[in-house]
């Protein structure tokens, strides 16, 4: 079961980006900047900013989250994004004694499987014990494990790459977990940066059409807009 | 079992890196300092970039390789490495009918477990061909697939990453998988690029001694040889 | 007087980005996949992938140009772009006996304010001249010349940045040398990489309208296109 | 004159990173890591961390400075350091009414010369001015603006990277400016997190040996202390 705690964050941090945009067209130091700001013009300022695709003074504000509960088929997908750090619990280093699990509600929504979906989770974690047991060291027994084991990392992204990343895994066309883990990343955010948070979005919201080759329906296509345009 | 092939590669690597290099101190431009350089010139200045530790001009050689055979352990291990290119084989899109898997040294060393092993993975997968077939989408039925099932990728790194990463993974404290895959990529490499093919090889040969806690004996520690001094 | 020649690039680049591109969703490995990739087949993989904005397995192709003859205001934007390598004539270690430096048009239009360009610009080098023959440092010497004064440098981008920095660059809202520099450098992928050479334009032809506040004319604005649904 | 002031940076940076890194070898989460460990606990850890070169936990922690009164000399060499973010103040929007610029030491310490040097980029600026005057825009009239010019600028870094730097632009080979610029820096990391910034050193003081070509004393070269190993 994914959970997402906001461990520490840039204080303020989208004053801190209104002022580090601000200094690159004006001739008072950042310093300065940051006092002077009203909170009606670090709003607007950070809407101009998005409306023109400026998105380079957000990486002035870093975000650190504690993720938990997630499987290590998403962690796998995570790390993926490049511009971010992740420490994250490691299989080598760590046995782990309890099993804990992800399992998807397509599974879950099919009884009979389900069932089977335990037993061989739990057949493949027992065997896992029966090798640390037997002398093989967690970094080997652990290939036995299901990509549904649960991990834990830790993970710093700064407000560019959220609002990048969000708009690839709040699609519809991300897999559940990523998206259910990114939905509570936005809410973790939105409680400390509200303007900022209500940025984390799918693709579509800035482009103002869908992409992709087929549209989940919120949005027309490409074609649908822009089609002889581009 | 893993098998590496490079793909492609910046033709003439190690000329094109010290052509690069000289632009930096020369008044001449690299397309003519390309052609003036003599094999012996490019060994001796890369021999220099590399005593002083000015790797940036490795930076202008590039190295594409397709991976296969290796578990998800390690290429979730792999794309950690971020200054670096991949596109893997998505278990979202790609069924895998075939039961292809990993077995660590470790587990064959002891044939009880390895049956078991074996009858594991294997129950794994069939649970997972049953789910396939009942219409769970192949994105959720892999969550039972085990952390040893094979993967491919193509990775495409240049050569100061491939110093750096190698100066890890070829470090014994590295899993085994991890440093197999790499010492077939030096392998590939050193036969298109012998001299930077020869630099990828563990820290410790380039440090002059063991940063690590413990030394695995080929390079006495830190603390013997600079200890006093850090 | 910008020029830019194209030292050295991955071979064959669009096949390599459409096989790297096609391991994700294939059985088949890398290698398999490139010997049967017909052009046309190349060409239609290349076209859906930029349709869906799937632009990661770009980064299998990199591109190395000298590029001579750009002033040092330009090489500042320049290495702006963070996801590519560059390798700079040093002002520190390379005296400049020469002076060479770029003149922009609006200058140029207006003769009497030319000859006093001229003169300013050929008095700071020449007083770069006395301070180096009086044994101040070239590092030192160099405050005294104009941000004008020619550099060269190699640079090595992934088509993926390629693609990125042109839909910045070739905007007409970029300053013109660095406009012109990309000009030339879409010039030289166009050669060797056409398919690929194509997509490197600004980003209104991506996106089929202009995000800026205010558009050259070529395409309508975001609020004209999509302006009630964003 | 180098003027540099820490605007935000992570809360508590130091348990931070300790926290971060403990999940990597633990069971459990970092939320409650975070609130276990003591300030000697935290101390303990990063020393771990740094004597065996395991630097990644330290990207958990990010510092944004204003800086202010750099040349472009100085702009140029630090925005080459590609892991971190920067703001600048604009020569193409921001027309510079007054003139300010940076005097290298070795040209004051030469009176005759430092009264040409003062005449010429004044000289350069009155024509900046008259250019302005007569409709040239910013950033065509900036052409004729000196290297030594001031700019200011917004940079964020995390902790690995201004180890890195530091470990580069704090050695004596760096220039003049740029160690300065990191001597304040690192003042300013000392202040909040007097840990991390004993950390900023040069790599001399890291590696226990100089491995540049010739040492400037204060350690003996790479070649006397394990000449023979490497």
């Amino acid at each position: 079961m994914v959970h997402v705690a906001l461990m520490s964050y840039t204080p303020d941090p989208e004053r801190t980006i209104a002022a580090a945009a601000r200094v690159s067209t004006s001739l008072v130091g950042a310093t300065k900047l940051t006092e002077k700001l009203t909170p009606q013009a670090v709003d607007r300022l950070l809407a101009q900013l998005i409306a023109s695709g400026h998105f380079s003074p957000f990486e002035h504000a870093s975000f650190t989250f504690a993720v938990e509960g997630i499987s290590r088929v998403t962690s796998h997908q995570l790390v993926r994004h490049r511009m971010a750090s992740y420490t994250q619990q490691s299989q080598r280093y760590v046995p782990l004694k309890e099993v804990n699990y992800v399992t998807p509600a397509a599974i879950t929504a099919k009884p009979k499987l389900e069932t089977k979906y335990h037993d061989v989770v739990r057949g493949a974690h027992h065997l896992y014990l029966e090798m640390l047991d037997a002398g093989i060291p967690a970094e080997d027994a652990r290939y036995v494990l299901p990509q549904a084991t649960e991990t834990r990392l830790v993970m710093t992204m700064n407000a560019r790459e959220l609002i990048h990343v969000c708009s690839l895994r709040l699609c519809l066309r991300a897999q559940w977990e990523i998206v259910e883990l990114f939905e509570r990343i936005k809410a973790e955010v939105e409680r400390v940066a509200p303007r900022l948070g209500a940025e984390l979005k799918p693709k579509c919201y800035r482009l103002g059409y869908c992409d992709e080759a087929e549209s989940c329906g919120i949005f027309p296509t490409a074609t649908q807009v822009v089609g002889e345009r581009r």
